[in-house]
């Protein structure tokens, strides 16, 4: 039996510990189910923190020598054990041999990232020519936009969510203002239903049918930062470019956790950080996606050095010779010390598949989301006792593998008595802790502890 | 007697070999320089290689274990030693903390390179609030171009040197094309008189003086990276001014090289990157500076999150409260990784003021001149011997560290054979060796010796 078969997770629960013969909610059951997970290998690659490191850490209430509950890959993935080696190996070879490092050694620095280009193209579903690592997101975001949002007056809006992350949404009221336009006007923001807290996908494609016309890019995310939707964007790019609009998504949440197909989809274009589910460290190097489709047509709007072919670029001619595709919009070099720790990463995630990984993600949500259902739901018998609602969508098809958790109680005090309990977990104003079980290293005792842990916090907090 | 003293540099070599009774050409004197100089501890903060460890180096023609000459500090800064203990740190913090690095320990990644601006302002001659890290040097240019150039029919040109940095000649093109503009009819370029390898500040200034009522932006380099030119910058920006031009520069050889003082000159806008004569290594972290008198006036095109107040920035409301000047152009979060080593390097900076820097470097680069001139002028008697001339001005004024050298004969052949031989300088096409004594980290005997294997470069090349 395949506990990762695709049943319903309830199913799968009550045949594992009917095997057993124990409650669903044993320990045990996520014991099974660690050891019957074929990619449980790949935590090894990866640093967890002990619960004693994490400063929050209470040792009076917890085993400070155990490994710490991480639950925060969403906003920064834990360190691959290779990163530290990799730079290790690049500062060493700027020690010994200064300038010649740009072009010696098995990462030459004028064009490192290129090399892990294809590792990430893997990733997110792309050619290896459709991506370009450069840059921070917004950055990207921006040099994208440039290109695909060329406002007419027919034709002038950006459709984006409502409770679009800040820096998205500040990049969208400032390109339309660098075109002379009236965010007031061109920022078509998508409301959920009053009541509901995301976004319904025929309501987004209704907007788009009735406002296509008007749109002139489309620009989602992949998945939501803070609900944990994941849109469907397959269907979002089909709708939008039957309307004449470009489809965008700025993928931060979505690289490295869903299942990504930007170019199958026939995403316009897209962009992400790589220090979330990417595991690349603060700050580390974004990425952009153009589609092959546009590899001719679509020219940056901004230039530099870093778009000239590789093969010229150091003659100096000051005539560009522009790279097709995303690869022009490169316009600074790119950091050497950002390259090997998403080397490092981008190496364990194509020791598998986004499939493969997708198939444990499913599993390892449902299996948190059971169990809070279990434990915490409103019981109308117990009006006294916390309770926990979950914002996030329970279509798996709907979602990450972040569920966003709301509380009857303050927040605050639950986070905190987390924390002290060796729980690295995310609080976001105004009222949800972001909870992500990441595939890529987090276990189902790592979930189990956790809904164990929330039972003493919530204690600790009411 | 200080050598260091502004007399003239043939004056003090002549004194210094008087007194020791050599020749100013001898080793001896460079002996002397260095014992004398006051700044010879800062090369201990930094890792030179060693000969044998360069890829190109012959050990048959010369000791390999002895440290190389390295004079490409203008392409490639050597790593401090620190680099590695604050990396080491900050990957120490990040494998036993996680996501608690954002805001725990002596370098909190949500606002790291905040704590370093200072440190990189005093090396500018800014005010701290003037400058800001962030992105690659190409990418600040263009965030900075978007605010400053707002052509005009009447006022759309921008000026530039005719042989610039490839990456802002196409930087300037696509802000012009992204404009409207014609890059034909809006680049005005400025040439060196015929037979002349540099511009002449009068000729600039002349430029400004009457075309300056059609330019919009001035934007030259502080110091030309192909010819080694310091522009006046201080006339220049006045010049400009006058004329209700803004006035900005690419310092990307001239910060921690020149003296500037971004601040007191009136600049408008610079940017520069920091992996040059900054030492931050490949692709480090960029900079950009704005004058704080167009702190509330003028404003970020683009706009992200990193843009926002840090005192609200994670309360994630969408109402963006811009923090003024340069500050308000930030637009992603900045890698930590990038932060480390430019700390260690700009702490050494701080240790010393770019005023002494430059005044060892005055002598420095002069007694490199005056080795050069001592043996390897033209000679009308000996047609044949290999000769070499300077392109970079001979006023100390005008010139940062470096110097550009051209020869009489082949120069990928000269430079091949300093390679073998321990040299790292910098090759650039078409014509020149650009050969750069850093005053932080060279001594005069890595010019001493230089000089010395220039010799039997050029006996083994031709
Ligand atoms: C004068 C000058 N400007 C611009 C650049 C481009 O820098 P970046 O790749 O950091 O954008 C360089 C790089 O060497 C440079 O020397
Ligand atoms: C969804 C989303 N978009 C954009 C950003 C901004 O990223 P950056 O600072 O790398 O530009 C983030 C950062 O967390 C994010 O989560």
């Amino acid at each position: 039996m395949d506990p990762f078969d695709g049943s319903s997770v309830t199913e799968t629960l009550r045949r594992i510990s009917a095997e057993l013969g124990c409650s669903p909610t044993s320990a045990d059951v996520a014991a099974y189910l660690d050891k019957h997970d074929k990619l449980r290998h790949l935590r090894e690659h990866f640093l967890v923190p002990k619960i004693a490191d994490l400063p929050p850490s209470d040792p009076s209430l917890v085993d400070g020598t155990k490994e710490c509950i991480y639950l925060v890959g969403n906003s920064l993935g834990l360190q691959p054990k290779k990163a530290r080696q990799y730079l290790e190996e690049e500062l060493e070879k700027w020690a010994k041999t200064g300038v010649h490092g740009h072009t010696g050694g098995s990462r030459p620095w004028a064009w490192a990232e290129n090399n892990i280009e294809e590792l990430m193209a893997n990733v997110v579903g792309a050619k290896t020519e459709e991506v370009a690592l450069m840059n921070g997101l917004t950055v990207n975001l921006h040099l994208l936009m440039l290109s695909f949002y060329k406002p007419t007056a027919a034709r002038h809006k950006i459709l984006l969510e409502d409770k679009a992350f800040p820096s998205d949404h500040y990049a969208v009221e400032s390109q339309i203002q660098l075109r002379g336009f009236d965010p007031q006007q061109s920022m078509l923001l998508l409301k959920a239903r009053p009541g509901e807290e995301t976004l319904r996908t025929e309501d987004i494609l209704e907007v788009i049918e009735k406002e296509g016309e008007s749109i002139a890019v489309v620009m989602l995310s992949g998945v939501q930062y803070y609900t944990g939707q994941l849109f469907n964007m397959a269907a979002i790019t089909e709708a939008g470019q039957r309307k004449g609009c470009y489809v965008g998504f700025d993928c931060a949440h979505a690289a490295g956790n869903a299942q990504l197909k930007l170019h199958d989809w026939g995403v316009d274009f897209a962009c992400w950080c790589s220090y979330k589910y990417l595991n690349s460290g603060a700050g580390g190097l974004g990425a952009a996606f153009i589609h092959e489709k546009h590899k001719d047509t679509i020219k940056p709007a901004l230039m530099g050095w870093w778009g000239h072919n590789l093969d010229t670029r150091f003659q100096m001619s000051n005539v560009l010779d522009l790279q097709p595709g995303v690869s022009g919009f490169r316009l600074s070099n790119q950091p050497i010390l950002l390259v090997c720790p998403l080397q490092a990463s981008l190496e364990v995630f194509n020791m598998t598949s986004m499939q493969a990984l997708r198939r444990k993600s499913v599993l390892l949500t449902g299996y948190l989301e059971y169990l809070i259902q279990q434990y915490y739901t409103k019981d109308p018998a117990q009006p006294h006792k916390p309770h926990v609602s979950i914002i996030t969508p329970s279509d798996p098809q709907q979602r990450g593998c972040q569920l966003s958790l709301c509380f009857s109680i303050h927040i605050q005090k639950v986070f905190q008595e987390l924390e002290k309990r060796g729980v690295a977990c995310d609080m976001r104003e105004p009222s949800v802790l972001r909870i992500a079980p990441v595939p890529l290293y987090n276990s189902f005792s790592d979930v189990h502890r956790f809904v164990e842990t929330l039972g003493h916090a919530l204690a600790a907090s009411s």
